[in-house]
C-alpha cells in the first residue's frame, strides 16, 4: 500500500527511540536517573480534580468548538493580568499545545513555504510543519554563544520570498535560553519588516530564574496581526495529561481559518476544560514554590556539570531543560554505553541525544538535552553518573 | 498575511452556520425542536464519571502516545469479541474519531490523489482531506434509490490510477444506510481487486434496528492490510465530550507511520482514557436499552414523515440520522422561514440542509438530514411542524 511521501519524511520521536535500551537496562536491575524527559514531577493542584470529582451533568456533551466559555475567559484574564490587549475571539482551547501548533501550521503554511527555526529546537516541529510540505530553515546557534539567535543579521540573511514565518521557543527547549526585552523586540521588527507570521511557543512563560516579570510576543501592538501565541496548561500546571492548550491570537482572519479546523475536530474534552479553568484560580504562591524549585535544581545542575571536565554549557536562564556539548565523540554511543554497559553501584543516567533537535545533518552529534525534572539529591548523583560515565566511555572507546 | 492554499479550501461546518438565526429565534421566545444535531440525549454511564472521580495520582502524567494500555486492551477485546483476529500494536487510541480520520489522511494521501466516498457524507471528511491536497471522488447516490452506493459498476468507474482510497460511514451518518454483508464483501472485493484502503469510519456500529449482529470490514481477511477501522466511544457510549476514539488496523507500515503523528501530539488525555476504558464494562442491557430508545424514535419519526405530502425518504436501518427530499425549492432558504417567519403556538423546528453534505455542486439542496435524538413526543410534535412549516413556505414562496 502507497504512503503519503509527506508523513514518510517524518520521524519517530528521537526522545523515544532508545526506550529499547532503557527498558534492557532495568531489565539487568541497573537504576537510571532520567534526565531524558519533561515529564514535570511537581503536584498537580487540587483544584484540578475537585473539578472533575464535582461535575454532576447526566451526559458528557460535546463542548463548543472553540472552548468552553469558562475556560476562555480564563485564559483571556491570564493574558489580560500579564498586559495583553484581548478581545472575546482571541483565544481558542486546543487539544494541548501540539494541536495548537498542528493547526497553525495547516492555516499558515504551504508546500514550499519556509519557516525559520532557531536551531537546536523541539523535534516535533518537525512533524507539524513537514506535513504541511513546508521546509524548515534552521538559523545557527553555538554551544559556546550560549544558543543565542536572536540577532537581526543572523535571521535577515536566510529570509527569501518563501518565507512566511519565524518560530522559537521562549523560554527555550531544549536550551534554556530567554529573550530579552531588546531581543523579543527584534522579533517584532524582523516580522514587521518582513511581512511574516510569528509562532511564539510560550508554554514555559512561568519558568525563568533571573526575576523577569512573565513577558509574551502577544503585547508588541506592530505585530497583532503577526503574532501567533502557542499556550498550554502542562507545564504552567504540572498537567501534562490534561492535554488543555491554547492559541492566541488577534489576527481576525487566522481565527476564521483557524476555526475551519476546530469545528472539524468538534471539540476538546469537557472535563479537562473545566478542570483546567480551576488551575487560573491557583495560589500566585503556587508560581513562586514551583520556580523556587526549579531554580534550585537549575543551580544544582549547573553547579555539578561545572565539575565535569571538558563540558561546553551555559547557565540555562529559563525553562527546565539545557543542551550541553559534551568531550565525546557521539552522544548516542554514549548513552548506548551508559545503558549497556556502565554502571557505578547498580546506576546509571540517561540523556536526550541532541542531533534529534537540530534540523542540519550532523550538528548537535556530541551535544545533549538535560532535563532537570528531578529533586536536587538525585540531579546531583545524575550529573556525578554522567561524568564518570563520560571518562570510563572515552578511557573505552575514546582516541 | 498569507494562509495556505489548502485551509482556504475548506468551509466552516454547513452544520453549524445557522447558529446566529436559531439565537434570533431563541430571542423572539419561539420554542426550537433540534433535529439538526447529533448530540444524544442518552444518559452516559456512570462508570465513566466514577472513574474520573477515583483518580487519585498526585500528578496528572502525559499517557504513552500509543494510548493508555487499560484503555487500549478494552479496545482489543471489544473487536476480538465481534470476531476480528487483534494483536498488540492494530489499537491506537486517539483524541475522538476525529483525530483518528485527520492522522489517517495524512499518512496515506498525497497532494493530487483521489479519494472515494459516497455522497451525501458527513461534511467535516472535506477539512480532513483538502489539508492533504487530495480530491474526493464522489460516489452518487438517490434519495430514490435510499441513498444506496454499494454497486461494483457505480464504484469501478470512479476508480483511476490516482485513486488511493475508499471511505464510507457504516451504519451511515447522514443516509441511515447499513451495508449487508454482501454489500461489505463487495467493498473488500473492490479495495483487494483494485489495490485500496478501506477507510471504515463504524462509529455508529452498535445502531442497527435489524436485529444484525455487530459487523465490521475489520473480518475480511483478504483484506486485512487494506482496513483502516475508525472507532469511536462517543456515540458508542453516549460519551461525545470525551474525545476518545481509536483507529484499528493490522497493517504494520501503516501504525509504523500513524505513530509518528501521535508521538508528535505526545498523548491522548489521561483521564478521559481510563474513564472511556471503564465505559466497555457496561453491562449488555445498556445496549438494548439505547438500541429499542432509538428504534423507537426511529420508527416514530419514519411514520410521521410519511403524513407529509411529496417528502422522497426510506425507512433508515442504522446510526440516528436520515436523509429527506422535500417538495421545496432550497433546503437553506425553509431553514431560514421556520426561524424568521414561521412558528407554530411559539414552536418551530431546525433541522440539517442537505446540501453540505455533498461534494456535487448542486446537489441536495432540496433535501435536508434528521438527527432523531429527541424523545418520541418531541419528534412527533417536530415532524408536524416540519409539515406545517413546509406547506407555509410553499404557499408564501413556492412556485
Amino acid at each position: 500500500m502507497k504512503f503519503s511521501s509527506k508523513i514518510e519524511k517524518c520521524g519517530l520521536s528521537p526522545i523515544r527511540k532508545f526506550y529499547p535500551y532503557q527498558v534492557a537496562c532495568k531489565a539487568k536491575g541497573t537504576k537510571i536517573y532520567h534526565l531524558n524527559i519533561g515529564q514535570p514531577d511537581i503536584k498537580t493542584p487540587e483544584s484540578y480534580f475537585e473539578t472533575v470529582r464535582n461535575f454532576n451533568a447526566p451526559v458528557l456533551e460535546y463542548a463548543p468548538s472553540p472552548g468552553m466559555p469558562e475556560c476562555i475567559k480564563k485564559v483571556e484574564d491570564y493574558y489580560k493580568n500579564i498586559g495583553m490587549d484581548i478581545n472575546p475571539g482571541d483565544v481558542v482551547i486546543t487539544a494541548g499545545g501540539s494541536e495548537a501548533i498542528t493547526f497553525t501550521m495547516m492555516c499558515i503554511l504551504d508546500d514550499g513555504d519556509e519557516i525559520l527555526i532557531p536551531e537546536p529546537f523541539y523535534p516535533n516541529y518537525k512533524t507539524f510543519i513537514y506535513n504541511t510540505g513546508a521546509t524548515i530553515v534552521p538559523i545557527p546557534t553555538t554551544a559556546e554563544e550560549g544558543y543565542h539567535f536572536a540577532e537581526r543579521e543572523k535571521i535577515e540573511k536566510l529570509i527569501t520570498p518563501k518565507t512566511r514565518a519565524i518560530m522559537f521557543t521562549n523560554p527555550g527547549n531544549p536550551t534554556g535560553t530567554v529573550l530579552t526585552a531588546e531581543e523579543r523586540q527584534l522579533m517584532a521588527d524582523i516580522a514587521k519588516e518582513h511581512d511574516l507570521w510569528i509562532i511564539a511557543d510560550e508554554v514555559y512563560r512561568e519558568f525563568t530564574y533571573n526575576g523577569e516579570a512573565l513577558a509574551t510576543m502577544g503585547t508588541y501592538e506592530e505585530v497583532k496581526d503577526n503574532v501567533i501565541i502557542i499556550d498550554s496548561v502542562s507545564k504552567r500546571f504540572s498537567a501534562c495529561g490534561a492535554r488543555i492548550g491554547a492559541v492566541i491570537c488577534r489576527n481576525k482572519q487566522f481565527q476564521a481559518e483557524f476555526m475551519k479546523l476546530c469545528q472539524a475536530r468538534l471539540s476538546v474534552p469537557t472535563l479537562d476544560q473545566l478542570a483546567a479553568a480551576s488551575l487560573y484560580d491557583v495560589d500566585p504562591s503556587y508560581f513562586k514554590e514551583v520556580n523556587d524549585e526549579y531554580k534550585k535544581r537549575r543551580d544544582t545542575v549547573y553547579a555539578a556539570l561545572k565539575k565535569i571536565p571538558g563540558l561546553v554549557c551555559s547557565e540555562p536562564q529559563g525553562a527546565f531543560y539545557m543542551m550541553v556539548k559534551m568531550p565525546v565523540d557521539d552522544a548516542e554511543k554514549l548513552l548506548i554505553f551508559l545503558l549497556e554497559e556502565f554502571e557505578d553501584n547498580g546506576e546509571t543516567v540517561m540523556f536526550a541525544p541532541g542531533g534529534g533537535f537540530y534540523q542540519t545533518e550532523g550538528k548537535g552529534i556530541n551535544e545533549m538535552r538535560i532535563a532537570y525534572i528531578l529533586n536536587c539529591q538525585d540531579l546531583e548523583r545524575a550529573i556525578e553518573l554522567l561524568g564518570k560515565g563520560i571518562a570510563a566511555y572515552n578511557a573505552k572507546y575514546g582516541k
